[in-house]
Parts: C-alpha cells; structure tokens; sequence
C-alpha cells in the first residue's frame, strides 16, 4: 500500500454497503475495511439521529476511529414510509409489501437516503448525507444490489438492474461518501488511522 | 387517599395508555401519575428490549420508581408486522395501511401485545407482558381507543367499539397490568414510592 493509503473502519453486517463503499473509496486510496458488530438503532424519525446514537454508542466499544451508515427508502405519498425503519420493513413485507401499498397510487415519487456517520474518539460524530430521485417500479426487477433495489426505479432501470459500478455512478451512498472523502482529505491533519 | 394507595408514576406521551392503566389500578387502590416524558426507543424485533432499554435510559434522568409501557400489533400474515414499530406505522400508513397489505389475504390473525417495564433505581428493570389474540377486520369500525384498535376485532366487536370499561375487560393491556399488580401486593417490602 502507498503511502496516501488510509484504511477506514466500517462497522456494519450488510456485505452490499461494504462492496460499495470499497469501490467508492479505492479511486482515492480510501481502504474500507469491515467490522461485522450489530450497533444498536434508536426508533427516530430521521436517519441522521439514527446514525448520531448508533456512532456514539459504538465509539465507546472501539474507541478508534470508524464510519457507520444508516440507510432508508423514503415514498411520498407512504408519508415518508419506511423510512428509519427499511430494514425491518423489508425483512416483514418485503419489495411485495411496498408494491402492494402503492397499487393504484398515481405518485410514485420516492427517495432514497443515505448517512454516514464518521466518529473519532472524543469528537462528535461527522455526518454526512446523500439522496437520490426515483419512483418505485410497478414490479420488482432485476436482482443486484440488495434490499428495496429491484422495485427502485432510476431513469429507465431500476436499482436492481443496475450493476454496482452503474448504481455507484448515482447513488445515494455514492453522494454521501463523496462528502466523506472530501472531508477527509480536506482533514487530513485531524483524520489519523 | 387511604393508608393502602400507592401512586405509580407512567412515563408516556399517550394519554389513551394512561386513561386505561388509570381504569385498572383504580380497583387495586394503585394511582396512576403521568410524566409526559419522551425516552428513546430502540429499532429491536421484541418490546421487550424496547422497554429494557428505555427503562434503562430513564432510569438515568429520573432516579426514581416509575413505569413505561410498549405495545404493538403483530400481525401472523405479515410475519409480525407492524410489531415493535407500531407507533411509527400508524403514524405513516394508519389503519388504511394495514387494511390494504391485508387485502385478499384469508388468515387475518393477529396478536396485541403489552409489556410493561418496572423501573426501581439500582435494580434490573421487572418486565410483564400481556397479549391477546383477535383478527384484522375488514374495515375500520368505531372511534373508541386509539392506534389499530378500530382494525382490532375481538369476537363480534373491533376495540374501536367498545367502551374503555370493556377494552379493559380483556385487552393486551389489563392482561400486563394485573401481572404488574400482582408483583406489587407480593413485594410490598421491596416496592416504596
């Protein structure tokens, strides 16, 4: 490894995210590297606070410094549903659950979100977020990424049909870890691994 | 108040919650106090960890004896849907919501489940559960309770029907509350407010 090489800690158990945020980060020498812990995840309406207490609960168990990401699909006329709570929605109803809420609904319009929280020791958490615009399908399709991919529709593809370098060209976890980087880099003298 | 009363503070934002656990205590000579207090909740599959955790987090601000309450609807066909998050599902999709996932679907079990925490400083918090078994009804009927009570059907009657006096009958909730009432008459030397 180069000399500009940094390695970053990203506690999660979702496999997808790291596969993602590793290609993101390799173009600027950012090693992601997995840490598989279960942080716990506060009930909030916004996955900003989400993040904030997942990152400070964690920095007292690694103290060192580490990322964290909390993402959700957010559908308009759902009022924002699922929100904070996708994974636990998609684990019980599913894509089919989703899909069965908007039948016959005319606004599709729907949002995905992505936070990153970086937490060093003794410093409040650094947040970070990125969005993307797009529609949720009238049916699944295609199977890459994960989750509520299949049914998220961008332009003429939904999320599932996209493979990861295409997704990674407009994701709402590429806006966000875009942030991040340029954060870091901007911080270099503060960022230490 | 007579020599036996005993005051039981209820640390919840639901005044529904508290008119019900008012109701129950009355008869056991146990005065319900509500602190409208917002403790965070945490994304856990179980109440029972929402309420430990919560429990464990109040008893830092208040420092004294006191109970929380968490309930929630799990609904069998959608694999416990919307569960410890009933709160957050009511709030976005409502009793419509439910309606709709549960549209041409034959099993409509469901189960309404209460736990209680009781909080002592310097003690393990003391959980009791009650539950009771109904169905989803096929529309909303009567504006009594509050949440999913009017999609609730017990027997011929939605709890959205019937008076606080008959909910109270043979709800989630009683079920939990007697349990509580119980551990207080045994434990008289131990339970002080």
């Amino acid at each position: 490894m180069g000399f500009n090489v940094r390695t970053l800690l990203f506690i999660t158990r979702n496999e997808g995210k790291v596969r993602e945020l590793e290609e993101l980060g390799r173009a600027h020498d950012i090693v992601i590297k997995q840490v598989g812990y279960d942080y716990p995840e506060v009930q909030a309406d916004t996955l900003e606070e989400v993040a904030r207490w997942g990152a400070l609960h964690a920095i007292e168990i690694f103290k060192r410094t580490f990322i964290i990401e909390d993402s959700g699909l957010f559908v308009e006329s759902l009022d924002g549903f699922p929100g904070p709570y996708s994974a636990y929605v998609y684990k019980t109803l599913g894509n089919k659950g989703i899909l069965k809420l908007m039948s016959r609904i005319k606004n599709r319009r729907a949002i995905f979100k992505s936070v990153i929280a970086l937490c060093e020791p003794s410093h409040e958490p650094v947040i970070f977020t990125g969005s993307v615009e797009g529609e949720i399908a009238k049916k699944a399709m295609g199977k890459e990424g994960f989750g509520f991919d299949p049914i998220f529709l961008y332009d003429d593809k939904t999320f599932g049909e996209m493979r990861r370098d295409e997704k990674n060209m407009v994701s709402h976890r590429r806006a966000a870890m875009l942030k991040l980087i340029r954060w870091i880099v901007e911080h270099k003298d503060v960022y230490t691994i």
